[in-house]
Parts: structure tokens; sequence; C-alpha cells
């Protein structure tokens, strides 16, 4: 009965999340799905990357959070267009929940759609929203271990940015297994080992992220 | 539809967490369910815990993992019973979980259960699993906007251990911040700050659960 009634869940969210994910391709919108744990830095990632690539893609924003609307402040300071959902309790965004931003964007004048999900390792990866991928951060201080502990997210991640680098030399935690591990689960994962507080390591990620919305744009346009 | 089903399965869960508790309280054995986020601390905060009390205090553990049994063996090396729970996917223990290892243990040997729940800062906070109270970790590396974010599980918790204070001169984080937001949503939570690495502040965390342990044993004892 419990496992029937999930399996109809996901069905469902899987059916909406094509259609969102079929507005967006008729867009030629590149929408990216972004999770980690709470406080790992989707926000901070999502501010620097603002910056440094709004002089040359359009890029909206959708803020997934339990409640409050902190991030949803911090990205608009930055001068783009975004949404904050309150999920109200639920621990992952769903397809529905991104529908209900529709009318609130003007996707013909976006090119790049970022979702940030709620801080959570474990359920948002189950859940599509019709993103052209999921993209996942974790931090150094989370540890070495996560790959094997979560595999899923590390699974369904078509990118891992390894954050706050510069906290390395204070903490017990070894890049090269959190590589090793991760590649493990998912040999195609894209891996950069950045710092959105120095920079360093972001411009591989900007250059990254840039080639996939200007192949979004071209893509039978 | 979606609501009642998992309405129901809160129902269900409480009935067997009752059962839980009775068994718990029968035995005299103050149960804890610890939580946090991924890579808070959770497992170090058990190896620091069971170092310092084990000589006085008969301390038993249950891992509560996705997958993997890391978490178990760095925990069985300190030479007290662990049964591991791998959920298979799911974000939380719950009531049943937890019932099912009861054949591995011999309660009436035990003063103190420690729960790691999965690392997850949302979902394990609406699962009652029999426990005495939740404890949760946050670590400085998560930043000072968690209660804000993350209510419910500051809300459902006795203690609050603020990890990785040794941390603080390289992250941008108020200790005083995020003592203030969790008081508003819980005005009785007890707060700790401590460092599981350094050991910092970790003899307030012993004495308190200490006092805990010897209360539950004498009552109606």
């Amino acid at each position: 009965m419990k496992v029937s009634v999930v399996r109809n869940i996901l069905e469902a969210n899987e059916r909406i999340a094509e259609q969102n994910r079929a507005l967006f391709n008729e867009n030629h919108l590149l929408v990216v799905n972004l999770m980690s744990s709470p406080g790992a830095g989707k926000t901070s990632l999502l501010e620097r990357t603002i910056e440094r690539l709004r002089q040359e893609l359009r890029i909206g924003v959708i803020e997934g959070d339990i409640q409050s609307t902190h991030d949803a402040e911090r990205v608009a300071k930055k001068g783009v267009p975004v949404v904050q959902i309150n999920t109200g309790g639920a621990c992952h965004l769903d397809g529905n929940m991104i529908r209900e931003t529709f009318q609130e964007f003007d996707f013909k004048s976006l090119d790049l759609l970022i979702v940030e999900n709620v801080g959570n390792l474990v359920c948002p990866a189950e859940f599509k929203i019709g993103e052209d991928f999921k993209a996942m951060i974790l931090s150094v201080t989370e540890g070495d271990d996560k790959p094997s502990k979560y595999p899923l997210m590390f699974h369904e991640s078509k990118a891992l940015l390894i954050n706050k680098i510069d906290l390395l030399p204070y903490v017990d935690c070894s890049v090269q297994k959190i590589r090793e591990e991760s590649w493990k689960i998912n040999p195609g994962l894209k891996i950069f080992e950045v710092s959105c507080k120095t920079e360093e390591g972001m411009e591989a990620w900007y250059q990254w992220l840039r080639e996939r919305v200007l192949a979004k744009k071209s893509q039978g346009g």
C-alpha cells in the first residue's frame, strides 16, 4: 500500500515534469536543478554565477525553501527575476510547485533558469521538475564519505561542485576521495573544486555552464 | 488524497513509537534521537560521548543510514553494541525501523541508547521513534540562518549542539544569531557550543546527558 502510493506520487510528478520540460524546450531555456545539504553554498554559488554571467546571459531564479525568503532576497539584490517557493514543510521541490511559478516569468526573455532546491542531500534527488540537468554542491566540511552514504544525488547529478576548498587546511577531508567515490557511482560526473568565498576554481564552472546555455539556445533554433 | 495518506502514515508511526517508548520506559533506558544535516558531526559526537561516558554508563547505538555501514564501524571501534539500519532510500528513521532492531539488544543491560538518524535537517524531525527527546547538531559551517529556514527540527529538539566552533575564525557565522533565532522558535532549547575535534565545550554536554540518564534510571525504579 505504502509503496504503491509513493509510486503514484512519483509517476504523477514525472508527467508534470515532462510538461514543464516541453515548455522550457520550446523557449530554448536551460534549466538547472541545484541541490545540496543545508549550508553547502547554493545561494552563494548563485550570487557569484549571476555576478559573473549576467552581462552575457539573461538569468532567472526559483528559490525553494520550507519557509522564509532570505535566499530570494539575497538573489534579488543581484538584479535578476526571482520567485520564492515556500514548500510549507515539504523537503523537496516537485514539478507542480515549479509549474505554479510560470505566471511569474516571461520565459522568452530568459536564457538560464536556476532552481535552488530545498537544502537536503536526500529527497530532492528523487523528483524531476522539468530540468535539463541536476547539479549538486558538497562542502568539504561535510566530509569525504558523503558519496557512498548518499549515493542517489551523486548518481542523478550531471555536475558536482566541491565547495569551500578554502577551508581544506582546517578540516579532515580528501577531495581525491570525494572524486573517486563519486565517479564509482557516476563515471560521467563533471567535478569542479571551488570556493564561492574566494572565487578560486569558479571560472571553469562559469565556462561549462555558459557552453550548456549556448548549446540549448541553438537547439532547433 | 495525498494529505490523508501522509497523515495515516504519521498516525501509524505514532502508535508504534508509543509502543517503543513504553518498552524503553519499562527498562529505564534513556533514548536520544540524534539529528542533523549530513556531515554536521553526529558520528563524531557519538565517538567522543562514548569515550567519555562508557566507564560510568552502559551505552548502545543505533545507526541510521540510507546505505553503507561506515558510521556503525566507527562506533563499534569504541566497544559498545551497535545496530545498523539501512533505510534503502528513506530519508529518516521511523518507529517501525527502530522496533526491528529490538532483537539485537538486551535493553536491561543498557542505560543509554543513542539513535543516529539519517543526515537530513528536514524529515527526521517529523517522525517519533519512541525517544525520550530529540537532540540536534548544527555545524557553524552551515551558517547562522538555519533556524529560521529549517524551524521544525529546532522546534522539536530539546538540545542543540553548535559544533565545529574551532572553524569559527574561518567562516561567516554568528553563534549569537543562532542562539537568538533558535530561542525564538523554541525558548526552552538547551544550547551547547562544542568542537568534537578539539573537545572544547564538551564537558557541559556530557554532564547534561549524564544527569538525564540518571534521572531516567531512578524513575519508578
